[in-house]
């Protein structure tokens, strides 16, 4: 039942996207779920969805189709969701303060420890139960609260040098809010969010 | 000098990206840049870069490179920045009040004129100048303020549904941070910032 092979990149990100369309259903209290109904949900056509499906072992059975509940937790099992994740805001600027107090971390087993900032009028607030260290305590407080996830949530011109401090504090996954690109060792986990680019997307389109 | 050529959604995507880069290069004073630097800056590689450019028209020479200031305004007149946009937040929960407070909107030719909540406590609210208007008052609003763009920041349960009221109200482009897959119609431009799909690729990555 474990999958035991190497997942493609691209088909981690549609995990994703099945968790979303399979958690629904499992809150809706439907059982099963057809490779069919799963493509119809989620967007994603018939045959890729029994191929990706197909990484989880013999889950399908031809007629029944694909048991709702079981599928949700293996795929947050592949995806790493069982267990809670430590994660720290740098920056306590607008879009920090924005996702400390974004509850919707907490419910998706991600546990916001810390965050960091550099004003001097931030240092020791206390958001939502997160207490705003020192920035130059990263380090320090990266051992102590085991933080496995940093997100940076500075401005573009300080994105690289942060990043670089949580790389240098032993932190092994970036998430970047910032709208610049990184240039990281190898070995540190780098995603990005970029949602100007999206608005951008849309206004390239709207104007033409 | 204007590009009268259809430009393909991976390029449009890209001249986002080469848009962050050239407006720091700008910044800082930089006044050319060759395709090379601009590749190793960006990120992507001199061919495609050379390529992406060539849809500007005859704006790089040989052994000068690229002027930068021309070049960010094209890319922000291709891409519709030239203007502003006027931006509606649909939901002023955690999220919702969170991009309500991110000023970076308003320094990226996005003005948001208008929240929308259907919770009675949060009706009438003003949030950085900016007032929670009833999710019934969308249609009115929407022709008033001239609402081009909805972010629909709502749980992804009622998700669906608020775009959809956002289609009827007439406002043609929608960009969903719910993470929830939406079904629209053809016509409404529609992207996705689905932030929790980014942190699902670190945690299988962190634990494998």
């Amino acid at each position: 039942m474990t999958a035991k092979k190497k997942i493609p990149a691209s088909t981690v990100n549609r995990l994703a996207q099945y968790l979303r369309v399979f958690s629904r259903l499992e809150k809706n209290g439907t059982e099963t779920v057809s490779s069919r109904e799963a493509a119809d949900i989620s967007g994603i056509n018939p045959a890729q969805v029994r191929k990706d499906l197909a990484y989880f072992g013999q889950f399908g059975r031809r007629g029944v189709g694909y048991p709702v509940a079981e599928l949700c937790e293996e795929i947050r099992r592949i995806l790493g969701l069982s267990r809670e994740w430590n994660v720290a805001i740098l920056g306590a600027g607008h879009l920090g303060t924005a996702l400390l107090m974004y509850r919707g971390f907490g419910l998706n087993s991600f546990n916001i420890v810390a965050a960091f900032d550099t004003d001097p009028d931030k240092i020791n607030w206390e958001l939502e139960g997160v207490t705003v260290y020192d920035l130059e305590e990263l380090k320090v407080q990266a051992k102590k609260k085991k933080i496995e996830i940093a997100i940076i949530a500075v401005p573009a011109e300080e994105a690289q040098s942060v990043a670089e401090k949580a790389v240098a504090a032993g932190i092994p996954a970036v998430l970047n809010f910032a709208p610049a690109r990184l240039d990281l060792p190898e070995k540190t986990l780098l995603r990005n969010v970029d949602f100007f680019s999206e608005l951008e997307m849309l206004t390239y389109h709207l104007q033409n």
